[in-house]
């Protein structure tokens, strides 16, 4: 019964003056997220992108980028190699592969040290660890800076926000448990409509659990994933991320998921991001990590945690 | 360059009016830590406990009862089946197996849900974990109550304390990567001869770094396992056992080691004993969860964290 719900993630950019990704077939994309043991649900397109929803979390695609998510137990890293080897790792202007750590990570096909020798073998990177083996963590893949100073400044100005929330609680989780539970019951209460005014949304819910969002607006995009807890033993999972510049955002949408949701434990992972932590409920902050990459940006790994002993239930098995 | 210092642990007691498991010859006690893919260095007794010190950590045998711990990668599992095998498992009043997180559970040859399995195809039980499997958590499979009220009797009111110690710093922690380390040097350091006055001692340092001890006074034991960060990365590991009635014994063992070894993050996990945390460094429990086995022993875990936000270093990789 058990679910991975960490995702994996890949980004990648092109040089300039490629023809726009855009304008590959749906065949190209199907292929390619079938490499990560996914198939496409649905698609929202703008004149700036185009959103898959994917059987395992979300596909964005712009001009001259892409972003896949995926959870489960795929196989993101062949993705990246069958890309790579798609359009020609010459036009590759920079590659992150990412990873968070999982809840059973003896159930992954591949480790992040696995994974990271394959890319290796195609292009170069750096790759680290931010977090203790033991507690959360957080593996990064980059690629070193393969074209010129131009990608490197447009790099390092890209924002990203991740939140992971861990053991959710309340209302809305006892809702997520429901069979009978709906994407327009999640949305409502969501309240997405209110934060995200002009976005355009594209939802599906899993069976017999399970939720999967995405919404863009320009080049913008948001995209949340529920994976409530199943079978025995808490291992609820919800992620939520944005490349909205959150200084200027008129909503505070990091406190507002993480009072909605309730987890005993959250993580942010900041991309050119400051940190703004007012709405918070009362926490602690775990740890704290910061790099910044050979492309300039920097990255930011916070751990937090309820304030509370947390009083432990015992799982039998 | 890794090496999983956290171990796990199976402790078996025989039924009454054995011939004491001590008349046994030293080859089976070296095929039996063979199975878990262990050796044993050497041995100290006294007139009512034999301990063997071994590659992998240690194995006490006492009249009518072992405890064996294995660390690294070792298949402790085959060693209880092996062990069952050998005496009759009509002969077992009471088996418990237990394993603790692992900074690399993936690494692992089984997992805790493969080796229950194993063992209930052999003996019935039941199992149970204690904590978040994204957080410090804790496994035991312990049979079913298989023989007679004494037993029971007995079985309760047995005690034991673990403490494992994540992340150690301070002088001691840098003294333990030293090549130039030795078993006098770290006896020294930890004071042993002061918290222990009484008690016979087996020491070993393992190459390039790592110690064990074992440490017998009658039937009481303590035994002590360090495994200093290699490679990159802090992925150090101390764990400190006893069976000491820690209600009567006159030295604060538990708050002294935590002061050594400035872990962190440490657990304590309590059969019968009660929580004692006078001379604690300044700490927050995270977590807490206990239960009563059917056999009427009362089991804590409990997780801390040094109070201020870990300031994490990048591990490149």
């Amino acid at each position: 019964m058990f679910f991975e719900g960490a995702e994996k993630k890949l980004e990648i950019r092109l040089t300039p003056n490629m023809v726009s990704l855009r304008q590959q077939e749906c065949g190209f994309w199907s292929t390619l997220v079938a490499c990560a043991n996914a198939e496409i649900l649905s698609t929202i397109r703008n004149p700036a992108c185009d959103a898959y929803l994917l059987s395992e979390s979300s596909l964005f695609v712009w001009d001259d980028k892409i972003l896949l998510l995926t959870c489960g137990n795929s196989t993101l890293v062949d993705a990246a190699c069958h890309f790579i080897n798609a359009v020609g790792v010459e036009h590759i202007a920079a590659l992150c592969y990412q990873r968070k750590n999982e809840y059973q990570a003896q159930l992954q096909s591949t480790s992040f040290v696995d994974d990271i020798a394959q890319l290796r073998t195609l292009i170069p990177g750096k790759a680290f660890r931010v977090g203790h083996l033991d507690s959360h963590h957080h593996y990064l893949f980059c690629t070193d800076n393969l074209f010129c100073i131009d990608n490197q400044a447009m790099l390092s100005t890209e924002t990203c926000l991740e939140l992971m929330m861990y053991h959710i609680r309340g209302e809305l989780a006892d809702y997520l448990k429901l069979p009978t539970q709906t994407e327009q019951g999640i949305y409502q209460r969501l309240g997405l409509q209110q934060l995200f005014p002009d976005f355009q949304f594209d939802m599906h819910c899993f069976q017999p659990t399970g939720f999967s969002l995405n919404g863009i607006r320009g080049a913008d995009y948001i995209t949340l994933h529920i994976t409530p807890s199943t079978g025995q033993g808490d291992s609820s999972y919800v992620s939520f991320e944005t490349n909205l510049d959150l200084t200027v955002y008129p909503y505070p949408l990091v406190a507002q998921m993480i009072k909605l949701f309730m987890p005993s434990s959250w993580d942010l992972i900041r991309f050119n991001q400051p940190l703004i932590t007012a709405g918070f409920p009362e926490h602690l902050c775990l740890a704290h990590g910061s790099i910044v990459t050979d492309q300039g940006c920097q990255i930011d790994f916070n751990h937090y945690q309820q304030p509370q002993t947390e009083a432990l239930q015992p799982v039998f098995l």
